[in-house]
């Protein structure tokens, strides 16, 4: 992500680094500059992990009350939506309710259920959702958690796709799940610019430090983004610690856990895999790589990169 | 591949490249050299590939008989060999009969039958069968097609691995199935230094060239190296033409029909995927790689490697 004054509309290729950062970048008619935010300098000190009881990992609720919510754009241009959430006890219900009206949620969609087992640990029910065909620039609530215990967010959708709209992303990567990843998401949500969506470049929730990857701490992750992911869509991009490669312990399906949390409109795209996977968005095209996929020549992710470099 | 002749056992690193080659490469004690073993000069005219009904294509006559017959190592010392062959009308036995007698094929081992589609296309019945325990330096008659069309093929096991271990290797490449291609198999088979196995360092059949990938040729490709490949073990690795990645006509697994042909040992050099995998053969020591997989830091691939370079 470089800085640039006369480039417009924004072009941003994301691909994970090994680098924990949060900035803001605007994106304003006929320029685009991503402005020295704070003079955060980073601690010398190994970052400490939050314990399990803190609040920011707080289970909400409620009988199989829907947890980890976080969106994600949907389509192409901004006009959909992807919703997604766990249910711990029990399946439950895979409809999003939705609608202008805060008090009145006349639309609805149904998404997919599924639920993955990493070693030892088998995870609760992943719900995934696409709500479709919205429009620009207004506010929508939705509510997950049908006939069990409700749960209300809303988000705002981005303006229509052109050359010359003032829009502003947040760019997080590497966040973890340490107290400076509590300060950092902070830091990120009271910057005073208002990030409206979040471009992740990657290395989300650091399980994988734990001992056979214990994915409760994806779970812990999810929980603890919900406060700003389910109500901004986060746009992923795939890290070294999403591979969750484990051969010792049996787990050789890279990015396991991350592909079944964590879904991305990439068929939209022309993409043949979540990993690799480009939007539109207000000014910006954001174009998603992953350095941790084949990417050598005749490769599908250089192939579709080709395509996609000629549009 | 690199000339060299004062290493001592020879170590080989195979990824695939695009160039069309055979060279016979002699390991011999204490020295390893691939001299130069032809004069040939590649013809500047694109080379035309053989006809459907030509000889080296001719289907075995018989019901159900065998087809495609080929060997590979199928153990880390060259102890074990993985028999794959294809019947075309049913499953029939996935048996392989063998011994050291050619009369009287005592020992026997059963595999397993698989098959795929691609595009409008059905493979016939796909065999691997492991045969293992064998003895060094000895020669073993086999047998395929069971209770139907039996047919007979026969190979010599390696010396036990060892530094000083004289063994000699073909090296071929980008073999397709044109006229060229036949005779640089010819030439293989009648160079005098009788090359013992083929290290095949990618692209094998073209089929990719083909209208929808016409996996016809991959049949037919089968048939074409068989007079070889069924009596001395060819050890796999895939190049760009086995990425067979069509998502125009909805084909987005890369290497399907490899890898559903081209079985390989790789569990047990600890690797976790059929693309890169190491074997020991004679004084040999040979990585096999794949630029067209995820090798990137952290990558599967790269960890294996990590670890190979420490044994």
């Amino acid at each position: 992500m470089k800085r640039s004054r006369s480039i417009s509309p924004a072009v941003a290729i994301l691909v994970a680094e090994a680098l924990a950062f949060v900035v803001v970048l605007a994106s304003l008619p006929g320029q685009t500059f991503a402005g020295k935010t704070s003079a955060f300098v980073r601690k010398d000190e190994k970052a400490v992990d939050m314990p399990l009881d803190s609040d920011v990992f707080r289970v909400p609720p409620g009988y199989n009350a829907p947890q980890q919510v976080h969106i994600t754009q949907g389509d192409r241009d901004g006009l959909a939506v992807i919703v997604s959430w766990v249910t711990p006890d029990e399946p439950g219900s895979s409809l999003v309710l939705y609608g202008t009206s805060e008090n009145d949620l006349i639309l609805s969609a149904n998404g997919k259920v599924e639920q993955y087992r990493y070693y030892n640990y088998t995870s609760g029910y992943i719900h995934h959702c696409a709500i479709r065909n919205l429009k620009y620039d207004t506010v929508y609530y939705y509510a997950v958690g049908v006939d069990q215990t409700l749960r209300k967010f809303w988000f705002t959708t981005p303006p229509e796709v052109g050359p010359d709209v003032p829009y502003t992303f947040g760019l997080i990567g590497d966040l973890g799940q340490s107290f400076d990843s509590n300060n950092t998401l902070t830091h990120y949500e009271l910057n005073p610019r208002k990030g409206k969506t979040v471009l992740f470049v990657g290395d989300l929730s650091y399980a994988d430090n734990y001992p056979n990857h214990d994915n409760v701490r994806w779970d812990t992750w999810g929980r603890f983004i919900e406060r700003c992911a389910a109500y901004q869509p986060w746009i992923w991009t795939a890290g070294n610690h999403e591979i969750d490669f484990a051969p010792d312990i049996g787990e050789t399906e890279p990015f396991k856990p991350y592909k079944h949390r964590f879904h991305v409109p990439y068929t939209a795209s022309g993409s043949t895999a979540a990993f690799w996977y480009s939007i539109k968005r207000a000014s910006a095209y954001i174009i998603v790589l992953s350095s941790y996929s084949a990417y050598g020549k005749y490769t599908p992710q250089f192939k579709w990169l080709e395509a996609e470099l000629r549009k």
